[in-house]
């Protein structure tokens, strides 16, 4: 029996690097002074049919049933709705800005291809509460800081920089707005992939003979919008400037962004986005109830395409690959020389365990060669053997084979000491 | 809208909290050499059709629907199904004993009520590939040592140990077996809870006038199987043997137990079991196919019930609650005293975040004041302000209200230095 088609089992070595993942999200978030949230698998089906929430792709991919007491409900497929909803409900008890992460598993029934999971990881930041752009550029500051935690750097990846509201203004000035600039949209978020014969085929029935894609191909090539510029000052005083670039070919599909908007690529082209995000002002207010606004500004960062691009980069996968062997080094194998002492040992391996350090024993009668080979195949950096000459023990360090002399109560002072 | 009822909404001080108790599991099971492995959180159903792989009261709890293929599926109600066929597909890559552990969501339709959730944690630990008492107890102290952690002592909870194996033998001797005694371990295991009247109503249908109650009552005072004398004096080694007793009352719902077997309970007798496990040497076999044998021996603990005891003792709440103020604070707030020095403000914020430091700025212009507040608010330890006399700036230690001047770039290693 196996696991269901894109779901995973993570053994302890699959385990491990997420951990390390989740472990540099994590991080790097709490550097920047967010704060951890979460919310539950499981949502009603409303959280993502209404309109804004979400949109159409989205919907037709959900896990979606019944519960046990007739509920609609769906296994969550992106963290914003949820987001929304919670900040929504009790944004009065918290001061703003509200600077929150997650990260957490989403569901999306998709058709199965390379890179494309129906269980997958994600990483969520957003900033609420805040309208200027200095939120816009801490928002990247942190997307751009988390892919640098993996040894990614300028040569690697670049955050391409675009506005909806640019966007929005230059519909409106060629006399398009509403539902037709949102079906617009959805076509320009395609200028990178398609021809422009395919593009036009889309235009046309939305836009008759008002606008072709070499009209949007030259909005995008001529245009710098003015609101891009303090978030650009903004980074560059980071000293981040290196990292990012504005492209106006960034449209981003969802239909709640208002203003500054991103997505993160590879320099090389070769995955998909790495994160994408942007500023969605009316989400949150429009869940309220009240319609009093809530400015909101984040990203979204998988799991799939950053562990394919770490592992695209030597540098980068070697400096993952240290995190983990760090992470799943142990401290001390406790020998046991002859079994009738194996008391002596429980009790100082009690004793190890109690001080904080990673300690292992054999849980069966075993020579103490094989004992040995048990320490340097669970990366002990010491062992301990426990015989006649108690109460002192003798400790050795495996890297350099020295043995020395030690009392069994001394041990885990002279253990931890030496981890400092 | 609300989450659905039986999920929870972590906002931060939650998830903060949620984070230290997850935190400590982790923390202890690698203590002890254990490694952390994960599955995902939507199974095949029939992984929970198995009738050894669960039990018929799971069964009617279980999250199950259709996914978007025809597949029969379920969100996983407990992690034993998921490690046994992890394990019985990979076992022969990796070195016995393998020695694991998760946390993560479980999920079961069940009705509401305190201290029930139908999205709740657990934590599993299982020890594959060893099949002496050694193992056991190793198994015993980890559950120990984890109640420990959250500063729980030998006063407040113990573990009440019993043996699957002394009770088929007793029934064998009554000419009890098979099918009938996995209903007769059914009622005993109710009978701390239920009257002789009652039960005898439930054991007549089964056993004729074979057994009744005070028989049971008989055998679980007067019995202490020699089986689990070795795991007594391996735990009484490790100087844990206040933490235990023997008590065969404990009989354990699930029918694919074949050994010691153990549930844990506050002292004061308040809350339901706060974890609960046992030896099942038959289950990951069972599925290998090859039906060659591997002895198990594991154990599940809940966030609930240990949290709502957590909550009871003024003595454990305190420590958990400092774990997690500790947890939230931050190291930095960079005050702007002028805006047109915010560029300065960010470059140097930046460097300290590199440095690893839990930093914060003003994202709109702020009146110095405010920003203090802020600091304070934020839980930082310091606060630097950026003013006219940089390249110095000034550092104030929140706590003492100590200031000094100290030149931007020196500012990163001399709080670092600090923080050690």
């Amino acid at each position: 029996m196996q696991a269901l088609p894109g779901f995973r089992d993570f053994y302890p070595a699959d385990a491990a690097v997420r951990n390390a993942v989740v472990g540099a999200w994590r991080r790097v978030a709490l550097g920047y002074g967010f704060e951890e949230y979460d919310g539950p698998m499981l949502e009603p089906l409303d959280l993502y049919a209404k309109k804004n929430a979400g949109g159409e792709e989205i919907l037709g991919q959900l896990y979606r049933f019944e519960d046990g007491g007739g509920r609609a409900v769906a296994l969550r497929p992106e963290m914003t709705p949820t987001l929304a909803r919670m900040a929504a409900a009790k944004e009065k008890h918290f001061r703003k800005p509200m600077k929150w992460f997650a990260t957490g598993s989403f569901f999306r029934y998709e058709r199965q291809q390379r890179g494309r999971l129906r269980e997958f990881l994600q990483f969520n930041c957003d900033l609420l509460g805040e309208a200027g752009p200095a939120a816009d550029a801490e928002i990247i500051a942190l997307a751009i800081d988390t892919l640098r935690a993996f040894s990614l750097g300028a040569g690697d990846f670049v955050v391409r920089l675009s506005h909806r509201g640019a966007w929005i203004a230059y519909l409106e000035s060629r006399g398009i707005t509403g539902e037709t600039a949102s079906g617009v949209l959805r076509v320009a978020d395609k200028l990178e992939r398609e021809t422009d014969e395919s593009l036009d085929a889309k235009l046309a029935p939305l836009t008759g003979d008002r606008l072709c894609a070499a009209d949007l191909r030259a909005f995008v090539a001529g245009t710098t919008p003015a609101e891009l510029e303090p978030v650009m000052r903004d980074l560059a005083a980071r000293g981040l400037a290196d990292f990012v670039k504005v492209d106006l070919t960034i449209v981003r599909g969802l239909a709640y962004y208002t203003g500054t908007i991103f997505e993160i690529f590879d320099r090389a082209g070769t995955f998909r986005a790495l994160a994408g995000g942007g500023r969605y002002d009316g989400l949150v207010g429009s869940l309220t109830g009240t319609g009093s606004p809530m400015p909101a500004v984040g990203f979204g960062m998988g799991d799939a395409v950053l562990c394919e691009m770490i592992a695209s980069l030597p540098h980068s996968a070697k400096a993952l690959e240290d995190a983990v062997q760090a992470a799943r080094a142990r401290d001390v194998y406790v020998v046991i020389a002859d079994e009738a002492h194996r008391p002596w040992a429980l009790g100082l391996l009690q004793s190890l365990r109690d001080a904080g350090l990673k300690s292992e024993v054999s849980l069966s009668p075993t020579k103490v060669g094989k004992q040995f080979q048990a320490a340097e195949q669970a990366g002990c950096t010491h062992a301990v053997v426990v015989g006649g000459e108690w109460p002192m023990v003798r400790l050795k360090t495996l890297a350099t084979r020295v043995e020395e002399e030690i009392s069994h109560d001394a041990l885990a002072a002279r253990l931890k000491n030496q981890q400092v």
